[in-house]
């Protein structure tokens, strides 16, 4: 899954989002459609107990559990051995009543509107289903806050639901595999920022993730023992049903199948010994569309893999064909002039026609990627959106549902505020009511090239809670500052509830450094991030799967804040310049340069480092410039011309990548440097 | 299991050891029982390829690959493409070869032993079995060096095999549960120390924690649905299996049992209505012995769970049976008169004999704790002894089998040194060498009362280490500043390896904080353990299943360095006092003593911290009082009397408990506070 082309257009979208009026998002994330407070505090203590009223779906109580849980680890309150929520709870008194009308449906649409109500004794949770329910629990914790007293919720008046029905994460745990207990922790992490469905993408070149019982050939031969049983699949299902999130599976064919082929040669287009690809990329093998026997083939193996998810919706890919493998092979020619096909798309076409009542049979609507949408097919399909604007809005302006991933692609490395203001409905489409109605929402896609389940908590969080909120959340809700103000709250409460997108990196520093002082490693690491876009992996010739993901690209995270924060106040200094801004400034500045001595010495002890100590002098004669620059910038002082070209010389150099990484302030530091040249 | 009684009485086991010869031991943990060195390094490349001759399971093939893994992920070298290692691979040429003779069996007494010889172009493994060639891998990567030109394996010369056939650690799930991952999390950090054994418990009175079809109840109903599937227990086999580690279940009975009585209350001695115990300790619940229906509930049971276990040994547990039960019933009064049994333990031994051709019918080896051994029973059962060396030396005396684990407590926070000093067969036991080969070895014992899935990796690690190195490794290794040397880079590579005994620390400390700065609770944590022995859950009332454990006693760790290398150094300055070790000494001192002032700004915002504010404070003035010491030993003044008195004073309160820990340098500093008011 490349998807190169289009996406590489996508840096020059800019970033900027209105400032709206930022009001009662305390730290909430995302932020509730209608938030008031009021001064009802309420104070937990070891009394703090729960109440669930109605007829809600078991979930509720087990969710209601877990939340007493949390509150109990998160405040260190010995809560009065109320392990379990029961049915026999209902009649005892509490400090926190939920009221659920019906048992939730975990399907495309279920109302998940709650509301919360603080009086002076009791917190009071109203809502149709048990989703509902769920989503008010996620937004207490969010809500507990501290005084002088203690722990405490704040008085609110909360009325809130979704913007958008589908709320999606891509987990792709075939390029590298994800363990159960990978896929139950960041499912933990979705629950928290509302999310509610996710996409497992099961199979592709490298491998076939899931046990089948009717072609157990493809776990045995086509997985490398890597894969899911039907049991955990089960297991994974439950789990995030009680989290009141959908799990809907991706089995992608035709092509990226070269997994499957290894297993099934003789569904093949072209005769080849197959084996499971070990590089990444698009690659030729697809199966051929003419072989009767592929049809019964794909029934069987879909029937029995549909059996398994619960969900209404089936995803067949259906992306990155080259079509060489049908282009070169005469039987396959000779049936596309019989038939009057034009090009191999029309094959793939014909391709999905056949599969459609296929996958009708099962109970299950298909949906796929861009590329399964021609005009005629059916109007019950799903489409997902990779290539962006133009295919998205024609489909949805024909009358197809659409699921907008463009724009979404977390594992390209770029900063929160990128995705955060990619609207899936933007009032700039000019889209009609009629045609909202078809946008269902948005998915963040994790594909898993270059992440192992060590890192790839890294690359999902927690800019994907900005991608939760821009799903969730009215869209006036767009200041970027305000939502990195939460993102922080967001990312230590993510942390603490088993996530690792911040605590791999101390492990695998020490690794780097072989037992030495990591520090130099963190000041480098801080302002570098790894190559964006598909720029890491060169030439997709660099990694296999069997390639180390232990380098300080892998340390080194995306949307990094010191750069971020430094680079504000590059700015705030040349508008608006004062000392104590300066003397920030100058403070970073001066760790970085001197930073790379300490890190040379590490280097002697730490020969997996080597790649980057370009940067690190790179780092240092940058900031070392950016030092002078004040200089003269403080002085009233105009640089020299010669000064001047050296110095961007330097800045040039910092350009350059170094351990697959980048550094993030070389654009600050050029303005100060131009600056000092200009004079004042 | 709370075996208390008796194991209060450890801490007065004085830990000396030996100052053996430490010679050639590198970085090795457990240390070979022969090494020699050689001239012939062999650096590690992109072409560095394993081969494997002979006849070895194919455990051995996944190992091999997953050893060029990890040799990748710690180098940082993208090796070329060998995945996985096959039998094709035994022909090419290879930097590394592995000749295994024969296929291992998996079980007790198998050869373990392996030898590796390196020449100048390539690292021969010789064994027995492949079990032999996964202790070489694991001694490998230990070797594996850096110098100028990048990572090499030294040239060496090794013949090795382990002291003891069992080296264990007991994993109890019950009084917490631990999810799949993290017990195999743990069996990599095993097998990476070459234990062999895990020993899982896996009933007790809070739960009964594996699916049974027979009796569904028994998840249904007494686990709180938090269980293994028997997927899942196949699962932890293989995972365990490709590494040479056995898995032993234990299934207490007939006391213990509050959870299966839950679901079949009708086999309690006494009617009650049975609910999962919540709090640990020893309880009163005990099967009934006369009721007839019992042995063959039992022996479905067993042979149901027997059937999922390939190992041949089967616990039955048998402790902490409390007899009130049976001695107040009066049908089993009676039934104990009748047979003229004068105590309760009659009748347990009168049960165990019913048990026993149950377990034998099932193919398998009975054994339990010290309880089961009554004069007269079998000698094919295996005793495992908690209640120490009288009743240990007496069962191996009368020619029964026996693992200790008297020493190995590992839940009650005792040094490694001390666990390390403790021998299954020391000299001065004067075992003659029939007896000696009674000793199968030993296990380390995680109880989970007080620990979590997050924190239960910081309580078995990095001790667990120097207990394995006791059971591997000739007795003459005991050199403890040595062990510790050696545990600094095993704990490193473990948390590499995957465990988390480090880093789980930071996300709990940044939740205790509330996102504040971590640092002056790190300063604190770091010279502070948890209460000792049993004393952290006081009269067994404190702590429930449910109760917090991400407070300060749960991130406090066992065994603390920075108390450690203090101690040592005053210690050597009242001794030997130089101005290094003066400076040394004094610059700790001042940052505990300033460090208060900032832990106090913390807990405004950190409510759960508060209980540890007086150790904070009592750290404070004695780390004060600690300076005020050496100034007077500086200034060879004699402090006053009435000087002495207060800091006395000051140190008796710091010896007070705060938070569930106590502060480790309270007695180094008292050392320092008695010197000043000596003179000299």
């Amino acid at each position: 899954m490349i998807r190169k082309s289009i996406l590489l257009t996508l840096l020059v979208v800019a970033v900027t989002g209105t400032h709206a009026q930022v009001d009662n998002t305390f730290n909430l994330m995302p932020v509730p459609a209608h938030l008031t407070t009021s001064a009802n505090k309420l104070y937990v203590n070891q009394r703090f107990r729960i109440s669930v009223n109605g007829n809600p779906d078991k979930r509720m109580y087990a969710e209601a559990g877990r939340f007493m849980r949390r509150l109990s680890n998160k405040t260190g309150i010995f809560l009065d051995n109320q392990g379990y929520v029961t049915m026999q709870d209902s009649s005892r008194p509490s400090q926190l009543l939920l009221k659920i009308l019906r048992p939730g449906k975990l399907q495309l649409g279920e109302d998940e509107s709650y509301s919360i109500e603080t009086n002076p004794t009791q917190i009071v949770v109203t809502a149709p289903t048990d989703l509902g329910g769920i989503h008010a629990l996620e937004t207490l914790m969010q809500l507990l806050s501290i005084d002088e007293t203690g722990f405490y919720f704040p008085g609110v008046s909360i009325q809130d639901k979704p913007r958008f029905a589908w709320r999606g994460l891509l987990l792709d745990v075939v390029l590298h595999f994800m363990p159960v207990d990978v896929v139950k922790r960041n499912l933990d992490g979705m629950a928290a920022m509302k999310m509610n469905v996710l996409h497992l993408h099961l199979s592709n070149d490298q491998g076939f993730r899931v046990e089948s019982k009717t072609f157990p050939r493809l776990q045995q031969v086509a997985s490398d023992g890597i894969y899911y049983s039907q049991q955990d699949i089960k297991d994974i299902i439950k789990y995030a049903d009680q989290r009141g999130i959908r799990i809907v599976p991706e089995f992608v064919v035709p092509a990226h199948t070269t997994a499957i082929l290894t297993a099934y040669p003789e569904f093949a287009s072209v005769k080849r010994d197959y084996k499971l690809q070990r590089y990444f990329g698009v690659f030729d093998p697809v199966m051929d569309p003419t072989n009767e026997k592929l049809y019964p083939f794909l029934e069987k193996l879909f029937t029995e893999m549909a059996s398994l998810f619960p969900d209404k919706y089936f995803h067949i890919g259906g992306d990155e064909n080259t079509g060489k493998d049908w282009q070169s092979t005469p039987h396959i020619k000779a049936f596309m002039k019989e038939k009057g096909m034009q090009k191999y798309m029309d094959l793939q076409t014909y391709f999905n026609q056949r599969l459609l009542p296929i996958i009708r049979k099962t109970g299950k609507i298909m949906m796929g990627w861009d590329e399964i949408f021609q005009p005629g097919v059916p109007k019950e399909i799903v489409i997902q959106s990779w290539r962006g604007n133009e295919d998205y809005y024609k489909s949805i302006r024909l009358g197809y549902k659409a699921i907008l991933s463009y724009g979404y692609y977390i594992d390209l490395i770029q900063p929160a505020s990128y995705h955060y203001l990619n609207d899936p409905a933007p009032d700039s489409a000019n889209l009609s009511d009629a045609e909202k109605k078809l946008v269902l929402g948005g998915e963040a896609t994790m594909w898993s090239e270059l992440v192992t389940p060590v890192t790839v908590d890294s690359r999902i969080w927690p800019r994907t809670a900005a991608i939760a909120e821009r799903l969730w959340s009215p869209k006036e809700i767009n200041n970027v500052d305000d939502m990195y103000r939460r993102l922080d709250f967001a990312s230590a409460d993510l942390e603490a509830l088993g996530l690792r997108h911040e605590s791999y990196k101390l492990p695998m520093m020490r690794q780097l450094t072989n037992g030495m002082d990591t520090k130099p490693l963190e000041v480098l690491t801080s302002v570098i991030e790894p190559l964006k876009i598909y720029e890491r992996n060169q030439g997709d010739t660099m990694y296999t799967v069997f390639s180390p993901f232990t380098k300080i690209a892998d340390v080194a995270t995306p949307d990094q804040k010191v750069p971020r924060v430094f680079n504000k106040e590059v700015d705030e200094f040349l508008t608006h310049p004062s000392s104590e801004i300066e003397k920030n400034i100058s403070e970073k500045l001066l760790l970085w340069k001197e930073n790379d001595a300490s890190f040379k010495l590490l280097l002697h002890n730490a020969p997996a480092l080597d790649e980057a100590s370009s940067l690190s002098e790179n780092l240092s004669s940058l900031a070392s410039a950016g030092l002078e620059a004040i200089q003269f910038i403080h002085d009233h002082k105009k640089a020299g011309e010669d000064w001047l070209k050296e110095k961007l010389s330097d800045a040039a150099k910092a350009k350059q990548q170094g351990g697959r990484c980048e550094i993030q302030v070389v654009d600050a530091i050029q303005k100060l440097i131009q600056r000092a040249a200009v004079g004042n």
